[in-house]
């Protein structure tokens, strides 16, 4: 037996026990003619004590340890003199009879400590080492302890967790596949699912009624910052329901979530806001509402005075920052140099402030009159030391989405963005379509196998771009969690639907035929959402980047830099796979 | 709102609600004026009736439903005339009131019923139509329930789940890999993991002290009958254990899984038996125990009395089979040929029987005289009425398997492998190599990375075919569903294990360089186990295939015939993975 208890285990209750502990050596240190060692596991951190007095063969042993060495002690336990109160074993220490080294270890290349001094690269080379600090590690129990609410939620509600496929057939729609050769089919390869979107569906024309996954995905696309080849999805389909059934069950899942894994109590109903006006008032389909600062838009307060920017402008909007008149000529600087970035790219900033007197100063003033400006003010509810930042452009969606981000810039500034508190919202009535321009053509916004909105269907044929989808995201504090949609199960309407989309009957007969054909046999209406599982961890967790709550991440080429993946294959395997590799 | 209720719900408290239903049809008959529906969804099967009296119309749109209409009824609860004591809605109809035909159905190409009349190829083809059937979807349920308790027993034994990558690197010891080529690292491919194996090591190096997964594997194998080119593990690791602390541990959760899943109460403690004396005893290493009839030794009774097969054998064994000695002529024959057949390939069988009066008669009566026979009837602790069914052989280990097959064999004919009575029993003590007449070298039985038995360790420098390993398998009844070992923690132990297994120090750095180095940095002594999932769930329903427990699962050739997967990939895509297919 290798212990008697864990390293977080031990308590005033047990003084006089004696007990056994196996551990990493944290740190030691000698003074006078005592030696302490923190043992480190799992569960916590418990001081050793060796006395040379006692024993001065032991000390001696005690006094070899490196950092990181693991070992197993004996010894009984005592009452600290001087107790640490950050410590949940603070109270006591092991005094120790004997000491087993069970192995060695090499000085590791950077501190096991949550403030440790390796840089990105080297921690993901030795991640086995950096998994060992309690900041990591606490990020991948959280992630467990969620999958396991969200599992036992789920199985209440009667949803059965279903295993799909990882080797299914390639859908190019969307993103690009992962393919992989198929050695018994020669010449023929499986692809890895971008989601089980389709099987779901499937399981649904089953009749297994409520299904969910938590899923491997997989999507091989040149990775931005945040993204991985590889991601897990909370996935989920329903049948027999309207796109409330689904929004009020996921709501209670939030909740419940909250509640069980974060401890934070989400009382009032969710805001449920069209995406329209989520666009209108937030410059965005994912709307941090920790904050108001909607936008105000003053098209009719501020054309035509001769201001050449703002006359030949699609949109001119503000926000208002409450309290924030005293900025400086500096801080304002700033902000103009930060929506000019070429990653925002708008072309200036005008602002004005409210003065103490009620009076609107603005940085165009001499365009415009003191009445004017009085009127911009109480558009916005102004009062007194609040600070307006507008932005206008010749595209209004754009322009939008610069004020979008101007808005959540002046979040942090002013602190209004609390990890610690969250607010969380549907967006709904998406847009069917969007215009791709590379493509030339409409495309799906969701998914090519979303319902219309029962009132926009005739519109399918007139005007096509104005149809809306019975589809909805989740969005908390500005981050989008999760989405989904009712979905068509009418096969003449999916037939219409690829039509719009510009697929051929033989392409989307080659494409999707199985589900196609699936649907002529007694498909239920349905629907469901899929949430991303990294994404919520690290929102739960306060993280800033998905790659800290996932055990083996991949960097931006999508390597695996501690396994050396991927890496070329011998002739021999390739030839197995009847594959030539072309560079 | 689609429905108040589930096809499965409705009892004689609920007579005269009015209630909503929505559901396939499974049958609908005219009696007279009357028209019945059966409508299913998961939960049940519900009886509609339509009265032509009191809404002709309505009766006349219920005639028109085929069968798998998805339909939607609203209408009144009713108690039944004639009740039908199978179903638990049986005592109840709902007396329709209104009628939507929410989706049609062309005829399905066989029965939805439990006795379906489609093959298996056409079911895979229409898998969505196969999983309708509620002895398919049972298994399924199974399933869900099933890794449901899993998470929550090992959640309650500080397990954490942790996800482990789908895409890491190629380790071509064992099976093959399916390898996937990786478009940002061109000509590189990525492997699908045939199991964590060394990913969870490394998270014992990491301190996660108790984890499991969940988690696909994957093998690119040429697929006997029972194999999946994917499957499931439940994939467990433990640090600072001993092989008996794993094995209290999961035959705890073993314990508990046939308690909640299965409502079988398994008290007593499981056999553990050394993989040798399986083999002596059964000639098996996963020995079925709902009987015994285990084998008896004959060599020193039955050699050197002139019968030229057992003279030369290197084998004499034999079992005794209670109360058959009443078998004819034709079923010992039928026996003989079973033996006889290439799959098992011995070249006879010697059959002998005890008389009423205790008087032995054999098929080899002429070589023996009476005292022997009657001896080797003691050996067998024969009682009048059995029927001692010997093989003999040159090779013993060949001719000990022959006899486990005739051993199962007449389990099967004797009715002794009930299959709602589970025997589990742990194998232990594994030889740690075996000889590969392939390969030319030792392999490792169980993986390069289990402990060698303690006491055994002095004779891997002599007599490594001797060496015992930690290792362990759990069977039941004759199915070895999962099996681990405790790894070596010691870094040169590895390196000595890689060097008896014929790795150079240089391919072993290759191939495991990110094990190894990780030792160097304190790991800690570990172990653990892998269970198969779909073969628990087939054991569990009953099942002889482990096909029935998956919801998409592939053909012998590696295909999905629902999808069509995998196929072809268009040239575009083969360019852009730098890849050209010669056939």
């Amino acid at each position: 037996m290798f212990r008697t208890h864990t390293c977080g285990e031990l308590r005033l209750s047990d003084v006089n026990q004696v007990v056994t502990l196996s551990g990493w050596v944290q740190r030691s240190r000698k003074m006078g003619g005592m030696t302490f060692v923190d043992l480190r596991d799992r569960y916590g951190i418990t001081q050793l004590v060796f006395n040379e007095a006692s024993d001065a063969a032991l000390c001696e042993q005690a006094n070899r340890l490196g950092r990181e060495f693991v070992i197993q002690v004996s010894g009984t336990v005592g009452e600290r003199f001087s107790k640490n109160a950050n410590l949940p074993t603070g109270e006591v220490e092991l005094i120790a009879r004997s000491l087993r080294v069970l192995n060695g270890a090499l000085t590791p290349p950077f501190t096991i400590e949550d403030a440790t001094d390796g840089g990105d690269d080297i921690r993901m080379k030795y991640r086995y080492l950096d998994l060992r600090r309690p900041a990591v590690r606490k990020n991948l129990e959280l992630r467990h302890k969620l999958t396991i609410e969200v599992r036992r939620y789920l199985d209440e509600q009667g949803f059965i967790e279903v295993e799909t496929p990882v080797l299914v057939g390639s859908t190019p729609e969307g993103a690009r596949d992962f393919v992989v050769p198929s050695r018994m089919n020669p010449g023929q390869f499986y692809a890895l699912p971008q989601s089980p979107q389709t099987l779901k569906q499937l399981l649904m024309v089953s009749g297994f009624d409520r299904y969910f996954q938590i899923a491997k995905c997989f999507r091989d696309e040149d990775l931005r910052a945040d993204r991985q080849p590889e991601f897990t999805q909370i996935d989920c389909e329903m049948s027999f329901v309207e796109q409330d059934d689904i929004i009020d069950l996921f709501e209670g899942m939030t909740k419940y979530l909250f509640r069980r894994v974060r401890g934070v109590e989400l009382t009032e109903p969710f805001v449920r806001m069209a995406w329209a006006d989520a666009m209108k008032y937030y410059g965005s389909d994912k709307p941090d509402l920790r904050f108001d600062m909607r936008f105000v838009e003053l098209m009719h307060l501020l054309k035509g005075y001769g201001f050449s920017v703002f006359d030949q402008a699609a949109y001119i909007g503000g926000i208002c920052a409450r309290g924030a008149a005293h900025y400086t000529r500096k801080q304002l600087d700033a902000l103009t140099d930060y929506v000019k970035r070429p990653q925002i790219g708008a072309k200036g900033l005008v602002y004005a402030r409210v003065e103490a007197d009620g009076t609107v100063r603005s940085s165009v003033d001499k365009f415009y009159t003191p009445e004017v400006l009085q009127q911009v003010g109480k558009a916005f509810d102004a009062q007194p030391g609040d600070l307006l930042l507008i932005l206008s452009g010749e595209d209004a969606m754009k322009t939008r989405k610069q004020l979008s981000e101007l808005r959540l810039e002046m979040g942090n500034r002013l602190g209004l963005r609390d990890k610690n508190r969250f607010v969380c919202l549907w967006v709904i009535d998406f847009p069917m379509f969007e215009w791709s321009e590379q493509e030339g053509r409409l495309m799906a916004m969701h998914h090519p196998f979303t319902h219309p909105k029962d009132e926009d269907i005739e519109l399918l044929d007139t005007d096509p771009a104005a149809v809306r989808a019975d589809a909805y995201d989740m969005v908390i504090n500005g981050v989008e969690v999760g989405g989904g949609s009712i979905r068509i199960h009418d096969p003449q309407l999916q037939a219409k639907m690829f039509h719009i989309l510009g697929f051929t009957p033989e392409r989307a007969e080659q494409q999707f035929g199985f589900l196609m054909n699936a649907f002529k046999y007694g498909a239920p209406p349905h629907g469901g959402l899929a949430y991303g599982l990294d994404r919520w961890v690290s929102l739960f967790a306060g993280l800033d980047s998905i790659r800290d709550c996932i055990a083996f991440p991949k960097n931006n080429s999508g390597r695996d830099v501690m396994l050396d993946a991927p890496s070329v294959l011998e002739e021999a395997q390739l030839k197995e796979l009847n594959l030539e590799v072309k560079l």
